[in-house]
């Protein structure tokens, strides 16, 4: 059985983790029969958003505390997760990627990694295991590589041609279009990505597509 | 393609909706084919809980602001939402619903609905469409239908000696076991309940009781 790191960034689409990939990435591990090791980094949300009306609302969240409910309280710090307790490690989306895990969401082609995020990835990296990014996170891969000097990582996140897209490869990144029930597999580096809610209508595309990812990632375990 | 109405009471396990059962309802609705039309009453959580330490946090969360997380800010005002609408009526687990939805968490047995909550679930039963409750969510059923004037009516919680059980009993509820994979259903008054966490260890377990209930209420529609 193999440990797989769960990264969450808070606890909604528009602010933190989106919670449909969370779950659903929970589940395809469970259904691989592999154990999801949740984590947060501790710190303020950037934004906090009213979902219901989509505006900024004037209060204060701790991403670590909003990421406990999606993990119903069972979750590590991830500045305390080692990349020897992992086997691999899966981001699914939302904007708390590029609003709590980097600045993408504010910085676009400068955004910069929190650095205990960085670091963790560099260390599962170079021990030569998988990563996979759903939805808006392959941004945070793509600033995390960038930051580490490794251009023309392999990439997906919406359409070939978006905002998304097109910053990205000004940070050095490979995008590509990518079905939303698939995944493309940069395999020098061991990278996963797929696009869930940046494309997906339903949430059933959803499952499929994460559920590729968690997949392929387990594949390429060493 | 039918409508299948599912309540949110928040956004976590102690305090709101639970996030699991919320989404893996909305993906079982989806893989049969039909729409869900999310809804939520507003009005201010009774408590929020820092889900990191399960303590009190000194804050104010609205109910419906909090449901809009799961719903990616899609979901209606329950009390704007008539039965003619749906064709059936499925309530996710999660304190928010002994919490929020009633007051099971606080009144215990002399726990009361919500009235727009009882007025829908009337109003669904009197056309004689179906009723699913996951989890905790048949304590709601049992203050509901002995607010009725309805006794005996057939309810799934947890272990059938639990304390949530007992209580439900003393409501004049009849509450039987069931395993977590499982459903009891009450034909007369087409209501299906199935534990959800009430009782199980993995998100696998809770997928399948989940799907199970969406299914026999879908199989239950007139």
């Amino acid at each position: 059985m193999a440990t797989i790191g769960v990264v969450l960034s808070g606890c909604g689409v528009y602010d933190g983790a989106e919670i449909h990939e969370a779950v659903l990435t929970m589940l395809a591990i469970d259904e691989a029969g592999h154990d999801a090791l949740l984590m947060a980094p501790r710190g303020p949300q950037r934004h906090v958003i009213d979902h219901a009306t989509g505006q900024p609302a004037d209060e204060a969240r701790d991403v670590f505390a909003e990421s406990a409910r999606i993990a119903r309280g069972k979750l590590r710090d991830l500045a305390t997760v080692q990349a020897a307790e992992l086997d691999a490690l899966v981001f699914p989306g939302g904007f708390g990627v590029a609003k709590n895990l980097c600045d993408f969401a504010v910085a676009g082609a400068d955004a910069r990694p929190l650095p205990a995020v960085a670091a963790l990835v560099g260390a599962v990296q170079a021990a030569g295991k998988p990563i996979g990014f759903a939805c808006i996170s392959p941004a945070l891969a793509a600033a995390i590589f960038r930051e580490a000097g490794v251009p023309g990582v392999l990439l997906t996140v919406g359409d070939a041609d978006d905002e998304a897209a097109v910053t990205m490869r000004a940070m050095g990144a490979e995008v590509v279009a990518c079905p939303v029930r698939e995944v493309r597999v940069d395999r020098a580096r061991k990278v996963v990505s797929t696009p869930a809610y940046m494309t997906a209508a339903r949430i059933t595309e959803v499952r499929d597509g994460v559920k590729a990812m968690v997949d392929e990632v387990l594949a390429l375990m060493p």
